[in-house]
């Protein structure tokens, strides 16, 4: 980490990034907080972008993987315009229509001042499922957007908030070449929205010179190591989307893949991604407990992974971590369903290092000092299936009766 | 169902069956109920069973399953012993040792009035997992069971009862060529014992003759539409178990396989599972509401069961009937990540007939109607995929404040 330091400035600390806020009222409800934000490079910028697996997929994610694939010259992009209040999912050709006219309504303000093409344009949407969105609204409003483009990050995190506690930015800088090369970061968590659904987005701006496809390598592996490894509850939304953008402004020597030089840009980029994924973990609704799991000795990799999910998902051994309960039956049980090869008499289990469960039998550590362990807000839960060298780690969460009240609707 | 008829006396309601209980204080806490059961057949019975799926198997699950394989004299059984307080799971050759000698006490005991030997006897532990059974106190109150035989099939059904809140019975008779034949059943549910593992355990008496071989037949087939058919958190235990015993007391002609009398004696065995698995999720921890899902239209059985499962287990969903929401965004969020191939389009989903989804999108159909419907203690959703001919039926239930408090343990 010596090669990278966290700076200020969020979504907004690299040269030649913008974002501004507006209140559109996309929600019937009569809050007034802003609910519309615009990201926005000042020179086209190159994009990458990881979203959803649902087979569910809301308009604005297939416009935005649309975009993606086509973008400007080059395939360059040059804003984000993301709202809360409405996910635009379950929508049909309206709701595809509606994130098109987003992005036109985008490309048009912002076309005052520069040319900008709708695909140039990527969109998201964070909210309500089912209901249409409020479109002339909110074109309305985008038109309003561009005067307000600032070093505005923080407000950007607030206006993509639905029901996080509290806005999620980061920025690191890092020097490639001799030049300063800065990444920022916004993203608002797993929680619930009022009564729908649960959305994960976050937006990554950096004045790297990189290409389109290496910053695609880049934040896909980098993903796979933080927002893809946290789980609250298991349910993956229809919206869930990163989105990368790269405009050159730090005039370093375009990042070749594979240099020393790219290795210390995906180290800063893994510190942005894995900071804002933990934020989100600890911001989870109504969560009491932190976990980080690690999951050692699989046949194989698939199958560590199958063990530490069915681990980090079960509800019986959510509700006793809530409880500060060092259950490991409940583990060993989710161990045993979850498709994972094992052989009972080799699991070990252990709390913050201190051995539970050692040959698949209950450990000779006092149940109070693992009692103690199980009472923090946050602990290591280590399961060794000793058969093999596959491997997971996963963040995860309790179950908590707030987290029931916060999902009941009504 | 004309063929059938509910009757009393539960599993004792069979000729030739008795049960009997006692209290060995197998838990550590100073409680008084009723802990051991001893179903016993007057002459060798067939026996069939069907157990966890779960890679971690409790050390009673190993002995049944090897005793069932090997039986007496033509396979047969004569007794099943179970216990509560303790699962005997995660123990160990020790705990595989007590399951063994749980068995030849009971035949010892019961070898007092007739030839019994130990793999005559099944045996089954449901509660606390990682803890050695008491196994010398227990022995000491099997030696005393056999005087306290009788017809107390609701007595039984008490002492395997863990967090249950009522006891779970049922017998019905049907006519086989002209010979009464009758089905008794209890069971316990899936409900968590303090502060550990919950398992579902029924008993299956019958007086039917039938061959072992069809009666596993038989038992399969009824378990796969109903036992295996609920859910209340997804958690399948180490020591899940239904056994059935048939000793041939009715006097009816052996049951021929594919005949009509073992149409009508499937019904019978059918409408007893059917009611205990409903009995078990009606009694669910904190459970609010029963609710029947009808998979259709997917293109395999196969991903007709992981869409209904992902439903059914979804957290977010659960939450929402707690709320009396019919939030079917999140049951179309479900959907997609369930693994199953959907058309967003052509999704439909309702409740109790009353559309909330069509073609993928919010129907006709007022919030209003929908909300009356999931504030229902009972009722059905049908989730139509609309691609091909698969289905899937599950009853399950809504995660409730009360559900994670019973389950938080201290």
């Amino acid at each position: 980490m010596k090669d990278v330091t966290e700076i200020k400035g969020g979504i907004t600390a690299p040269a030649g990034f913008l974002a501004g806020t507006i209140f559109c009222g996309v929600k019937e409800s009569n809050t007034s907080k802003e609910d519309m934000a615009l990201i926005c490079s000042e020179v086209p910028a190159a994009a990458a972008g990881t979203f959803t697996t649902n087979k569910v997929k809301a308009a604005p994610v297939l416009v935005s993987m649309a975009h993606l694939r086509m973008g400007g010259k080059a395939g360059h992009v040059r804003a984000i315009l993301a709202n809360s209040g409405n996910a635009n999912a379950c929508t049909g050709p309206q709701g595809l229509e509606s994130a098109r006219r987003m992005c036109r309504a985008a490309a048009g303000s912002l076309g005052q001042s520069m040319r900008v093409k709708p695909r140039e344009i990527l969109v998201c949407s964070t909210g309500r499922i089912g209901v249409q969105l409020p479109i002339a609204k909110m074109e309305a409003a985008i038109a309003k957007l561009p005067p307000k483009l600032g070093k505005f990050s923080k407000r950007a995190a607030q206006a993509i908030m639905t029901s996080d506690s509290f806005p999620k930015e980061i920025a690191v800088q890092c020097q490639l070449g001799g030049k300063a090369v800065r990444i920022g970061g916004i993203a608002k968590g797993a929680g619930m929205i009022d009564p729908n659904m649960a959305t994960m987005l976050s937006f990554i701006t950096t004045d790297a010179a990189i290409a389109k496809a290496d910053l695609q390598k880049a934040l896909r592996a980098s993903v796979a190591h933080s927002f893809n490894r946290i789980t609250v509850d298991g349910d993956m939304s229809t919206n869930d989307t990163v989105l990368a953008l790269a405009n050159g402004r730090a005039g370093n020597k375009p990042l070749a893949w594979g240099s020393p030089q790219f290795a210390i840009f995906q180290q800063a980029l893994d510190h942005v991604t894995a900071s804002l994924a933990r934020m989100i973990v600890l911001d989870g609704e109504g969560v009491s407990r932190f976990i980080d799991l690690h999951l050692t000795g699989a046949r194989t990799e698939r199958e560590a992974r199958l063990a530490a999910r069915a681990i980090a998902n079960s509800m019986l051994v959510k509700c006793a971590w809530f409880g500060g309960d060092p259950n490991w039956g409940r583990i060993v049980d989710a161990i045993g369903y979850s498709g994972a090869r094992i052989r009972e008499e080799r699991i070990s289990i252990a709390y913050n290092g201190l051995p539970a469960v050692q040959g698949g039998m209950a450990a000779p550590t006092p149940v109070a000092k693992l009692r103690a362990i199980a009472h923090k807000k946050e602990f290591t839960i280590s399961v060794d299936l000793g058969l093999g060298t596959g491997t997971h780690r996963i963040w995860t969460t309790d179950l908590t009766t707030k987290y029931v009240e916060f999902n009941m609707g009504e």
